[in-house]
């Protein structure tokens, strides 16, 4: 298999992250895509390519305009008015308030784009999104144009951005834009299996009212984990998009024969559904060391993984995103693409 | 004019608030209400009195009991996840999530119940709110036992507090819990005033579909300033409550020749009004030198909108709201009961 990657990724370096009421280094961090790429050199799964450019249009049939043109310009809009650390809000429009007036101020232009509060933005953020965003969609093109799996190496990762808004270390949805850069392509039908431990909320929310699109996705029940408010199992999708959206939280401590019986029965439904695509939002922060998530995936479990989803034999892309669990990053990550493989 | 006052103040005492992107010391600290103390006993506005317990009823009677719930708990439940910093949320229910779960994490509750993240929960937090909506309801009952102004010194504030959210430096609505406890005791109708620099979002929510309470404020345009999302011109009031709710947004550097105008337009809609209490929500961070709002107030300008409003003639309950340029905010705050008093 072939990997995307760009040392572009550097650029998203911030340096506070809000956790649990304090102030710490990101754990979404530029080690972890150095440390992936290692690995993937360590057992030479395959070449490892650069990106290509795609520029905005991609971005725009996933996302809002006024997002990308904020998302654009917020750092140097916080910077202008002088305020001392990293673009974080305190504000948002909450149900008590209204939902129709985006401020002029720049904290408030923030809450309004803002879905969680933890993801700061610095200098190099957008930047780093625009590169992450063309490794999902060269990678993308490999397995149009015929390679039976990429694996996009996407840093910052995208499943929890909305249409038009960003969060949980997330700008642009590289997972989407692929998908809806497949199907402008000529695909009929993609399906998204998300692995992370974190429900993709933001993909969830593009593609909700969608039959076009199938999101599937294994977490931590939102009750107990982020992102909270979204990825409960009674939301089967809205409209035409109703059923082509299925949910599978697990609770605290759930280990791989639980977290597999999800996983298989997510393969049964993707079978059915005969996508032309099957998208993978590749997370490893179910592992059982991560430092922020509550599940007890072995490193082992994670190739076990890939050979179930390369039993469904549908051209794949795996696009990265979380996994915090540092050292064994590239280890579990890896693993999940030789299990694939094999 | 008599003064109800509380050393239970003290016990809302955090030590981080999330401004611009850092934590720094809050701007609503213990030091304010101490030092307008000082200023009244300086002038000798009059007796200072101790707060009366009132319990739990009459904050019930305008907040969620999830709300009080939930703030009577968080601090306990946040240190036995074993938090590192005070309680300060960095999740929130978003226009791209859903509204209507309410996790059992405590990072995800909170976030449910917060309006904003600038405000951090700490020990003593809710045992100071309830000190201060005490003080407020000991003040009602001097004025509604016929004299003819009180002043609440209230600390935490409340104006941001809404029917079931907390923020803005404020739990629980005082002024807000003041209305409804005259109209239970058998006022008609209530007016409040606020005239702190920022829009009392948590006021007009509790009472924008009702006609027995009249909300207008003066504030800075939430285009530009805290809360952001509501506080425009174009927000009347619903249902019954329309033309009941009135707006008076005013741009960076208003002075007091708009803000005066606006106060005046204010008192004339009162005086039609009619009501049997008026209750002024009491801020002086229109102030000039007020470190984070942009109006241009001087000292001797809240001397005559004290007098402006006596001039309504009506039983007059004074809550204290917000203010931060600390070492004026005895002068500015007491300029105003003077100016009344005169």
């Amino acid at each position: 298999m072939r990997t995307v990657y760009t040392a572009d990724h550097r650029l998203r370096d911030s340096k506070t992250e809000l956790y649990h009421g304090a102030l710490v280094p990101p754990f979404e961090c530029p080690e972890r895509a150095e440390i992936i790429l290692a690995r993937i050199n360590e057992v030479k799964l395959g070449d490892v390519l650069g990106q290509k450019g795609y520029g905005l249009d991609p971005v725009l049939r996933t996302h809002d305009k006024g997002l990308v043109d904020f998302l654009a310009s917020c750092w140097d809009e916080w910077q202008a008015a002088g305020y001392g650390g990293e673009a974080i809000t305190s504000v948002w429009p909450t149900r008590t308030m209204r939902g129709d007036r985006i401020p002029t101020e720049i904290e408030g232009k923030l809450g309004y784009y803002a879905l969680a509060s933890e993801t700061s933005i610095s200098g190099g953020t957008w930047e780093a999104a625009l590169a992450s965003k063309n490794v999902a969609l060269t990678a993308t093109d490999m397995v149009l144009d015929g390679e039976r799996a990429a694996f996009a190496l996407c840093r910052p990762p995208g499943h929890h951005a909305a249409i038009d808004q960003f969060g949980g270390y997330c700008f642009l949805n590289n997972a989407a834009i692929a998908a809806q850069y497949a199907l402008d392509k000529g695909a009929q039908r993609v399906a998204i299996i998300d692995i992370d431990f974190h429900h993709g909320n933001g993909t969830q929310h593009i593609f909700y009212q969608r039959d076009d699109v199938f999101y599937l996705s294994i977490h931590g029940d939102p009750a107990e984990a982020f992102p909270y408010y979204l990825g409960y199992s009674d939301e089967p999708g809205e409209g035409k998009g109703e059923g082509f959206n299925k949910n599978y939280p697990l609770p605290p401590g759930s280990d791989y024969s639980s977290w597999s019986e999800a996983l298989d029965d997510a393969c049964a439904r993707i079978h059915n559904y005969s996508p032309d695509l099957l998208v993978v939002s590749h997370g490893v922060d179910a592992y059982e060391k991560d430092p922020i998530s509550f599940f007890k995936i072995r490193s082992e479990d994670f190739i076990d993984c890939g050979a179930r989803l390369s039993r469904l034999n549908l051209p794949t892309l795996f696009v990265m995103e979380g996994g915090y669990a540092v050292s064994e990053i590239g280890v579990n990550t890896v693993n999940v693409l030789s299990g694939f493989e094999d």
